[in-house]
């Protein structure tokens, strides 16, 4: 038994992080180890705390450390705006744009025939409650430009239609992006939905 | 002040390391706290005690959880044999192929004239004892084939030079290597050294 079988055992456990393999985990832990006092013991410290304390947010499913999370508790955010996400990643890429003044509504993945995912098995029921109880006049369908995504937004938009007003994102030419290097889909959706300027 | 700041600073601090940005490292941190009881408790115990344990070999500079690491110790391995490596990163790659049975000496770093890094910054004074009070026979420069990796060993073999036998690492074409994708000075390394059959 080696006797640095708990540096390996380290190493083992963040190649299994999303975006790590083998080798950026070796090239992390020995960062890590270099600067122990530094960097080590604080994340070691601050993941005991964040696994203490971060849960679901029981309403809306955003991650925080309080059964209901600050979006929803906010008195600055509009009540009548829901926004409905797929995943917790998306609703912060949405607050990075500090765009969106209401609130958000996670279903913790997409409906899927393949993988045999039904609307019990994401927060649907519970964004079907709250569009009654909170008195929401606009759900906005934040979901990924994918099959499975598109498939969820028309089960959610079936299940709401004529109870709240039901918008999508826009899809079109990312701003930046060249036409050269965008998808045929994307050019499609970019020219059906041209706007006269 | 956000109830949520554990959670932005374990995305931060998770960002710092190396292979990990921003965006990987909200994913990771996600991922972590999914799977708080199976990864993210354990992970942070694990690096607690890597940070309480993990300690610099005093013989060699490689990184264990002992004074003297396992590979010095151990009796299997040739005691005459001295690899000379940049970084414990390539020792673990020496380690990992299997094929060198001696033992090893991290230098920590390159001579760099613009870093201003000296014999002095690495572990070279201690090579040099080694050589003399371990009853050394080879010492194999087994240095990345880098300018500062090559003035490195030109430096070190010119301080063994007629005290011991001293050996490279052979350059040339790695395998599985596709002339096509590699660079002129590999080839040129090639060439110069090929072999009969």
């Amino acid at each position: 038994m080696s006797s640095t079988r708990d540096i390996d055992a380290l190493i083992e456990m963040m190649a299994r992080l999303p975006g790590l393999g083998p080798r950026s985990a070796r090239r992390a832990v020995l960062h890590l180890i270099r600067k122990r006092a530094l960097l080590l013991t604080p994340l070691a410290d601050l993941m005991q705390t964040v696994a203490a304390t971060a849960r679901e947010c029981l309403r809306c499913g955003n991650v925080g450390t309080t059964d209901i999370c600050d979006i929803c508790l906010s008195e600055k955010r509009a009540t009548g705006e829901l926004c409905v996400v797929e995943d917790v990643a998306d609703l912060w890429a949405m607050e990075r744009s500090q765009v969106f003044k209401g609130r958000y509504h996670v279903l913790g993945g997409t409906l899927s025939a393949l993988d045999a995912v039904g609307p019990e098995d994401l927060r649907i029921p519970q964004l079907l409650t709250r569009v009654e109880e909170e008195s929401i006049t606009e759900v906005i369908l934040a979901l990924n430009a994918t099959v499975d995504g598109q498939t969820t937004a028309h089960y959610i938009a079936d299940q709401l239609d004529g109870r709240v007003r039901l918008t999508s994102l826009a899809q079109g030419v990312p701003i930046g992006g060249e036409l050269d290097y965008l998808d045929d889909g994307t050019i499609t959706a970019a020219l059906r939905a041209r706007k006269d300027l």
